[in-house]
């Protein structure tokens, strides 16, 4: 079994009016030296494939189908493999 | 200057209805391997500070206290040094 870790963020030309508001509010409780804050998200997926070929095309076909707003927004991805789990 | 780059997801214990969902889509497209689906939410800052040991109690306590819900998130975070922006 592979588990996908799938890091989500804008694409750079996008403005994050989240990040920007999270950004203030750290300024506010006098974090001062935070120069820069985007907001992701970030998806774990455990999928059941063949070998690591077809994990990672599977992963980017569904990432790019549903996951993601491929006008806006950007993705990478690591892929491990875990252990299946067992009934005991 | 330190990137951190934050991954919040829910407690293990704490049900994740977003996840659910998508697993749930990504079986009726077919997608058949995927076994569980978790979203998270994902954050990159950048801030200045002295050392990486004051970058790492700066970037614990703002996480801590404005980026999650401690009663159902968890979260853990990487850091890296990277150059600071110039103006040339």
């Amino acid at each position: 079994m592979y588990l996908a870790k799938i890091y989500v963020t804008y694409k750079p030309s996008i403005l994050d009016p989240q990040g920007e508001v999270i950004k203030s509010a750290l300024h506010r409780m006098d974090y001062a030296g935070v120069q820069t804050v985007t907001q992701g998200k970030y998806f774990e997926v455990k999928l059941q494939a063949t070998d690591v070929d077809s994990a990672t095309a599977e992963t980017q076909s569904f990432t790019e189908s549903l996951l993601i707003n491929q006008n806006t927004e950007t993705y990478r991805f690591d892929l491990s493999l875990v252990a299946d789990e067992v009934d005991v």
